[in-house]
């Protein structure tokens, strides 16, 4: 990698597009002044706003394309619509060829999902990508994966995952070795589905040098900080993710109208506003913009559509340190280099009777 | 239904037994004077704890048995172990026999669901029983459901879960046709798995009387109150569940050490505890406990292992409102009668041409 870090800005994608994206990128670029950037996009909406950006301006190219994926767009329509030609296409290609160290959008999903699969192509032995978010926990954070990339899937799969995660857990939170656990529940007499004991057995025997498998975490044990890295198939870990985001936001709303509902709660509120400005700060998912799109042959985050620029700057910060920490050559190594997770499991030796 | 509510209760259920099941029932029946009460367990730990409440003593009977299934038999070791001999089988098997309308435990919940599916046998039409919980949402409340009784299953199952989710809703929040939403992800083309398709086209087809398919909500509506009723099997509604739990707590914990942090903060909270004491009431489990198993010929409801008298006491109020509004007769009804969720789905009337 280069000295610099080359970052691909996908500039019309999300909800507002440039006018988000350049104040962002602006933001990201002063807390990593070795970053530069690659601007894809309409330049008419795209240079007006970096004109406020001298600093970002000097350390940017604007390259110009109408085409922008919606939305709205289904990941079809965009590959139909959008291919070679749209913004978010441009930012990943030029991932793929070597001048961009990673690529940021905050265009849909499921089209940044399946045009990143077309254009950069699987990692060898993954079959399929994940996206991999960080999840503020009682303790610091973690990563859980995979949030709806694709839904279900058999033991190897979860494998993967755990091996991709714990890539991203070692460069994200500096540990040489994270703990990852499997997402399952406790009801049921045989734990969970035949696949996440399966994938248990593999990770166990495995016993990665990479990644420090410790079994399987209930939903409450993801908020409570049980492993580095939480790993599900992409139905499980979606509804996970927003069931406790929509608890949160229901919280934080009871609370606002109770507080609303006598004087002297607000009163109460006035004084004690350093403590809820913690509290905001610990649980905002601004601060955890950026999710990772795993398995590519690049790296990929995927910015929040609805966030602000301070918000798109985290998903960029993400990038940028996926960049620089060099993501892709440990989950290489993860995934395939001293007995990793892809290679075949290690025969038993016999014993000598 | 006589005129009394009969409710059994195994007096041995939980983490602590008698000594929170007693005054937890004395609490329930000091809000539904018109209880009767069958204590199922040992009765050298039942008397005492009912000497202390004469009301209750005066309408209840002790029925003693030796044998309690303990809170870490699996459901195998339990039926073995405790079938036809145990406090939880007795109370059971008590609704089996007509003598009681519901039974009530706080024990294990793997154990609790094999043998009520084995002492009272399924309902016709229905392959597997459900666990359904209440949900606090913004707007009011919701049924949740499965949490876990099994996991996996197809579009038949699922649409037996509406029809008996919404049943339960529309005794528990009095609404003749309450809104009911399968729990599903928005991330891929074609939203989540065949099985939930299919049933929502099901559901969308048959156009119940009693429910009112509103279609799919994501993770984050549950909260939000989307609907009254939300649909999912096993493993993802446990994820979901404590996924949000998890997420609530962790709050709570945040937002305490922040205010301990700082004096100011502490003195507000002073002021704004009228505000907490309101939020608080508003999510506490205790509030929500009383999952009721669905799918049985008999009405059960599973209260938390963990909880206190005043929990125990919410889910015999689950129960007794279960049997006084005949939970049964209005599960059957949207399950069989008038073309019901289980009847053969209505063919199209050729057009006239």
């Amino acid at each position: 990698m280069p000295q610099k870090v080359r970052i691909a800005l996908d500039a019309m994608g999300g909800d507002v597009g440039a006018a988000v994206v350049i104040p962002g990128a602006a933001i990201a670029l002063s807390r990593h002044p070795d970053a530069e950037f690659l601007l894809f996009g309409d330049s008419a909406k795209i240079v007006p706003e970096l004109d406020q950006h001298p600093r970002l301006k000097a350390v940017s190219r604007v390259i110009h394309t109408d085409v922008a994926v919606s939305m709205e767009d289904k990941p079809s329509q965009a590959l139909r619509r959008g291919r070679k030609t749209s913004s978010m296409w441009l930012a990943l290609e030029a991932v793929k060829k070597g001048e961009a160290d990673v690529a940021v959008s905050a265009g849909n999903t499921g089209a940044l999902v399946a045009m990143a699969r077309f254009c950069l192509r699987m990692l060898e032995g993954i079959d399929r990508p994940a996206l991999a978010a960080i999840w503020p926990t009682r303790r610091a954070k973690c990563v859980v994966l995979d949030l709806g990339a694709t839904i279900g899937g058999d033991a190897h799969h979860l494998v993967a995952l755990a091996a991709m995660g714990g890539a991203l857990a070692s460069v994200l939170f500096e540990k040489p070795r994270p703990t990852v656990g499997l997402l399952n529940i406790g009801v049921e007499e045989i734990k969970g589905h035949q696949e996440i004991r399966e994938a248990g057995e593999m990770l166990r025997s495995m016993n990665l040098p990479q990644l420090d498998y410790i079994g399987f975490v209930e939903g409450d044990g993801i908020g409570k900080g049980e492993a580095d890295v939480i790993v599900t198939e992409g139905f499980s870990g979606n509804i996970a993710l927003k069931a406790a985001e929509g608890a949160v936001r229901q919280m934080m709303d009871l609370l606002r109208s109770a507080i609303k509902a006598s004087w002297l709660a607000q009163i109460g509120y006035l004084l004690a506003r350093g403590a809820f400005r913690v509290l905001r700060e610990k649980i905002d998912p601004k601060n955890y913009n950026g999710s990772v799109v795993l398995g590519l042959n690049g790296i990929v985050v995927k910015s929040h559509g609805g966030s602000d620029a301070e918000g798109f700057a985290r998903a960029v910060d993400v990038g940028y340190e996926m960049a620089r920490f060099d993501l892709l050559t440990k989950i290489n190594q993860t995934l395939n280099r001293d007995g990793g997770a892809l290679a075949p499991a290690p025969v038993a030796q016999e014993a000598v009777s």
